[in-house]
């Protein structure tokens, strides 16, 4: 999993009263920097339309980041350990493992429709890194995509997911329908993002789910409607 | 629906036996520029690299195109028009909406697979095009998403869909699952295209339609293993 690396350099100066501020302003550099390369794209855009955004001179940037790429790779880290947090707090509510798939998948639409400008910096810019950091990069894309991986092979275990299913394909598959909101959702459009994490999650548990879970499933929920009701 | 558009400039002089050859030049300039724009993105990519790989002078490639956004969107048109036929043709296949969506989604997969390098500059470049065309490109865009949407609908209709189901929704999911497979499917990795079509159209179908439809799906299937057979 990929750590926030602490800023560059002078870390021999990091302590006492000095601290928060710093850190304050390395939060504003990453959403600054975050919104310039959304916008210009990471070739386009210059570390100087980041200095003019944060209100600093370019070379003061270097007391922060070392370089552009170094900054991309910061902004990138950043997104990923939010959304990493994000499903790791969903995944660890109690329930069964589908139950759990559910509250995850909810939980990542939810923060991808609040979060779609880092969300896109993320899935667009993470081919501009160097090889090197890009594997560290994508190996922690994996571990993204391990938290629904391992939920799907604990309800296969548990008799709640088909045994024909290959929990690889489906956790690519439910990555896919969700990761993919970052396109389309626009905030005061035709759904909400409760709305949108709601339908994906049903679709996803029931693509997956064997008979007994989605019966056990209906059985607990209260206000259901009646199966044929009129 | 985007239409290809005819090679720009000199249109007066496309007829008799000079034709052949200039739609195989223009086939070949497609393709060559569909590899350059995925390997160094459409920012970095000159109509130089385009011009040496094709064998041609860069002056010469004027008498095809007018400058490199009209090579990029030509690109993204013709990735756009394949895949709509592709899937049009799937659509067209008899059978109920569900099978027919079932067709449609296996189809777009093993597509996908076998088209990565356009179907990732169509996803990675789309924004690089100017508003306008960009605009004409999302239109079409939507067609595609259409056709997923149709078949839903009519299943709706038809009681094979759950009626808390939206259609929209569900069309953006099952785009987003097939479309994400571009990002991770590499030829000779652990799945071909035809297991990773089978498995996701097996959940998108599962993860929409009501009891009824499934029942019945499994009934007229031959060689299906017996519920709870040993």
């Amino acid at each position: 999993m990929a750590r926030l690396r602490q800023p560059a350099g002078r870390s021999v100066r990091r302590s006492g009263g000095e601290r928060k501020p710093r850190e304050q302003r390395w939060a504003q550099l990453i959403e600054v920097s975050t919104q310039v390369f959304y916008e210009k794209g990471y070739e386009a855009a210059a570390l100087q339309d980041v200095a003019d955004r944060v209100g600093m001179l370019k070379g003061s940037l270097y007391y922060y980041i070392q370089s552009k790429e170094n900054l991309l790779f910061e902004v990138i880290s950043t997104v990923h350990r939010d959304g990493m947090a994000n499903i790791q707090s969903r995944a660890a509510i109690e329930g069964d493992p589908l139950q759990r798939l559910e509250n995850v998948i909810i939980g990542h639409v939810e923060h991808t429709c609040r979060n779609l400008v880092p969300t896109a910096v993320f899935l667009h810019e993470l081919s501009a890194l160097s090889a090197e950091r890009r594997q560290e990069v994508l190996g922690s894309e994996h571990a993204y995509q391990s938290v629904f991986r391992d939920l799907i092979e604990q309800a296969q275990r548990d008799g709640l997911v088909r045994p024909d299913v290959e929990p690889r394909l489906a956790a690519l598959s439910v990555l896919g329908s969700t990761n993919w909101v970052y396109r389309w959702f626009r905030p005061g459009g035709a759904f909400d993002p409760e709305t949108i994490g709601a339908q994906l999650a049903e679709m996803a548990v029931r693509g997956i789910a064997t008979d007994e879970a989605l019966a056990g499933r209906e059985h607990r929920r209260v206000a259901v409607p009646a199966a044929g009701g009129s």
